[in-house]
């Protein structure tokens, strides 16, 4: 199976496109025919499916929020897996944004579920770090069986990130390099574009510390959110991309997802199928072309 | 409602425990007969359902920990969801074991899933830190609204917990007590037992640490893994304990779901339900005595 890095490369240069799309399903932003009845779980893939049909030729991967499913409980977990399901069916790469972080056995349940057999499981998934290399390495264990990758919180985009990632160690060196020196340590083959399975989440709202960490981390792909609807601006994301222009996803949700409710601001709830279709599409079209001024 | 404080003191109380038991459900472990067909929802409930009607009278709760649910997709979260259904029938206190952790909306559709009035919702759930306070904030909003509760990991059981969360900042002070600092900053007010519903995950498995947050943090529940299985051992929970006694859930899993395993190691295959129920209930009670024995 080809690699998890490979593939995220290969899809890049083919599509001529940096960009993720997030798929957080919010039922209430759904105009009112597509808010159906009383089942969620048709509702949530309807919309879902919508999405993809239209960003698929412009997009490298999909990013569903496992919070937007899980609060549907079985019926929300049931949507998602027919959205890998239908994502694949149109070559998709599927990064389940799940930020789950345990040790042990635990670990390796959740590494099957999100990079193993399971009807969840995707292409990546993204990995909380809080309880040290146990927290990681079962996942990067399961990356390596499964040729799959994952994506390590290193520096996220939110204002509070700070508090604890940037705090300043006894030895002068902020504890996101700290991080960044231990996700360096965990040895991960290369794949033919040089890089690794094991990729990282920096923060479009973080440009001073991207360019650290880019320099400091040259075969580790970034997937990076936080930039339109969090304030992370187009010129900031020059340092993401090495010199040949790759190395870094850029993710944008609401932003596409839901265009249309900033574009018709007093009409989109009635707005048709057609018409939702048209001004997603080109928000969607407009970001990938976004990036690729500045890549 | 009834604070989520206050309920975990009064059944503490009544049941004259301080344990929580894990329920993590392994198929592979489970009797033959138990094993099922290819029903996975079946399978992990009537596991889930024997244990509960055998160890509710000693617990405070249970703690489901979402990875083995997860594993198996909407099959297993249907299996989550029957099984809380069930436990609230027979009185139980539910903390979901989900470690979840994000920003903004996102966290507030976790905290909705677990907090709210969703079918996975119990009456704690444990959060991940990292993302600072952005990511606990929409939870301990979540738990004021609901009169629930959540345990923010703080000094997690795991050999590797130290790599991080006992680093040493600039100031000379480690990590865990910065993040015990942010939680002692965040305002939540106190059960009539003197109990806040913002608990913290502290390991068994490091007692002189526990010794230190238990001073500074006198208001704060402790949710305590890593008894047994891990390596803490019963004499180190001694400081876990305020001077009544109190302030601390203990928690196993594997050590009681599975106690047949190590009790009949030749035949535990073969064994029957009446036989299952007694080596299970002989190991919550041994479990239950043994705290109160420190306590």
């Amino acid at each position: 199976m080809e690699e998890f890095s490979d593939l995220v490369m290969k899809t890049s240069m083919e599509k001529e496109s940096s960009i993720v799309v997030g798929l957080d399903p919010i039922i209430s932003n759904f105009p009112k025919n597509l808010q159906g009845n009383d089942n969620i779980c048709k509702t949530i893939y309807n919309f879902n499916k919508l999405v993809i049909d239209v960003i698929h030729p412009f997009v490298v991967a999909i990013k569903p929020q496992l919070a937007y499913y899980e609060v549907y409980g079985s019926k929300g977990i049931l949507a998602l897996e027919k959205t890998i399901k239908y994502a694949r069916s149109k070559g998709l790469i599927i990064i389940n944004d799940a930020k789950r972080g345990d040790i042990g056995s635990t670990a390796e349940a959740y590494s099957e579920a999100f990079l193993g057999e399971s009807s969840l499981s995707g292409h990546a998934v993204t990995v909380n770090p809080f309880l040290g290399s146990d927290g990681i390495v079962p996942f990067l264990n399961k990356s390596i069986d499964s040729s799959k990758g994952l994506f390590v919180l290193l520096k996220t985009s939110n204002p509070s990130s700070s508090e604890l990632q940037d705090l300043t160690l006894y030895n002068g060196n902020k504890f996101y390099m700290y991080l960044a020196s231990l996700l360096k340590g965990m040895s991960t083959s290369l794949g033919t574009y040089g890089f690794s399975n094991l990729g990282a989440v920096v923060g479009a709202t973080y440009p001073e510390q991207s360019k650290i960490l880019r320099e400091y981390l040259p075969n580790t792909l970034f997937l990076v959110p936080g930039y339109g609807e969090q304030g992370g601006k187009l010129t900031e994301l020059e340092p993401f991309f090495n010199k040949n222009g790759y190395g870094s996803l850029i993710s944008s949700s609401r932003s596409i997802l839901y265009s249309y409710i900033k574009e018709e601001p007093e009409s989109w709830g009635d707005l048709k199928m057609s018409q939702l279709k048209e001004i997603i599409e080109a928000a969607c079209i407009q970001f990938k072309e976004d990036i690729n001024r500045i890549r």
